[in-house]
């Protein structure tokens, strides 16, 4: 692992890296926030949406006062596989920063596009060896793809997070249009083979957590065509999982959403991590 | 002026506007954040640091939560006129993105970097008839550059401004290279022109108000040859006015240092603007 950059902000340090990933073949780059204090921290996972890499959130996201004042590590990796040599698309929504958390089986992406094993093993074992994580006290949050991205992963590994949250995340992409896009390129054709990158198919089929929560803005234009988080509120009552679902007003699908609510979603996270 | 965009965060409205400049001769882009509520409310003016625009402080300052719960709009004008029409260099710290808030008198820079008529004079004006503003109640703050702006605005404005802080400011600019080169070039070789824009020569020339407050990371690497607190500190103990100079242990001169204690600087404004 390298050091990109370190920082002091907010009583902890914010930290920027790189490895070589074996599940993606590339260099990724991820941050890390560290508060102050003697470890081991929980940990606070938290993934990106479409078009975003590691940056964004740890510049805009205003998730570390709240992760310092908590004694919270705060983990943002990107949102996949990067480089000439990686295939891409000129799409925003498909290719280079747009992983969908998911194991491609198709090529050409299959070779890179391995974000779900990335995410999932690779790097919490990286993590594991050189951070002051406490392993056994995970939660997981994201933003649009990667709220689909915490919903999905948080749904399939309910004994490794304590919590799940997500801010407009994409509830069922195995209907919208992002998501049948992705899916069928990265996956293939065969939908039963979706199921397991979607929150309210992996619901209907099984899985199930105690609780979660979303912030998700009114006036948000991806709301009803791509995010439908009325989906995840029917599923969720169906199995009696319980879900908090705040619609907010006037608020859009930016990081003056995200930021607004971060804080909040790092507090209830806290209160379950340290339960 | 045109609206640019709006967005909700934080219980109230960041927005980003533009309007052609008479002082400027160009169209200037300025961001301003006004709380949700009855106004109108006291104003905070930020004023930002080489190479940046409004957008880095607004999208990684951490001003938004802090000015809505103390009910203050923020207010982050640009650093120096722009365009291909307006004269540049190709250093980082001279020309574009380094207007120093001075109004130049030399040539070829005369004619559109007039940025101390422009926030002093045409930005107040526009605010005070665009934005529930209550212009009866300011105060002014800055990073690095933009703490000199702050600095030296204050100084030559105590009726105007109640409150005068600033994070990482260049103290003393006429004695330090960033100041040198811009002064020199901007304003000429006669330096008694350039002590009206060097808040330590203000003070010594007989420039008064009753207290600053200012953070600065020991970290930063300007902090000895550009940034220079030590002078300012002498200034103010030989003048009576009461300095209060946090040095941050491990803080750098980057967004992680100022968001760290911006929300300390905005409490500490809004006590003075409700006083």
């Amino acid at each position: 692992m390298d050091t990109r950059s370190t920082a002091r902000a907010h009583g902890g340090t914010q930290g920027v890296y790189s490895h070589t990933s074996s599940a993606t073949g590339t260099e990724m780059v991820f941050s890390v926030f560290v508060p102050d204090g003697d470890g081991p921290f929980p940990v606070l996972w938290y993934l990106s949406g479409l078009t975003c890499t590691h940056a964004n959130v740890t510049e805009k996201g205003e998730y570390r006062a709240a992760c310092a004042e908590a004694g919270i590590i705060f983990i943002a990796p990107d949102t996949s596989p990067r480089g000439d040599a990686v295939p891409n698309d000129d799409a925003y929504d498909f290719g280079q920063g747009a992983g969908f958390y998911v194991d491609a089986t198709q090529a050409p992406w299959a070779e890179h596009f391995q974000m779900r094993t990335y995410i999932e093993d690779e790097l919490p074992a990286l993590v594991a060896a050189q951070f002051p994580a406490d392993m056994s006290r995970q939660a997981i949050t994201g933003h649009s793809m990667g709220g689909h991205g915490a919903l999905t992963m948080g749904l399939r590994h309910p004994d490794r997070f304590r919590s799940l949250s997500a801010v407009a995340p994409i509830c069922h992409p195995i209907y919208c249009p992002w998501g049948e896009k992705a899916l069928s390129g990265y996956l293939g054709d065969d939908r039963a083979a979706w199921r397991a990158y979607d929150a309210v198919a992996l619901i209907e089929d099984g899985a199930r957590v105690p609780e979660i929560l979303i912030d998700q803005g009114e006036a948000d234009p991806f709301l009803s065509e791509q995010l439908q988080p009325d989906t995840l509120q029917a599923a969720c009552s169906d199995a009696g999982i319980a879900l908090t679902l705040n619609l907010q007003p006037g608020y859009d699908h930016s990081y003056y959403f995200i930021s607004t609510f971060m804080a909040a979603h790092v507090r209830w996270h806290a209160v379950r991590l340290k339960a």
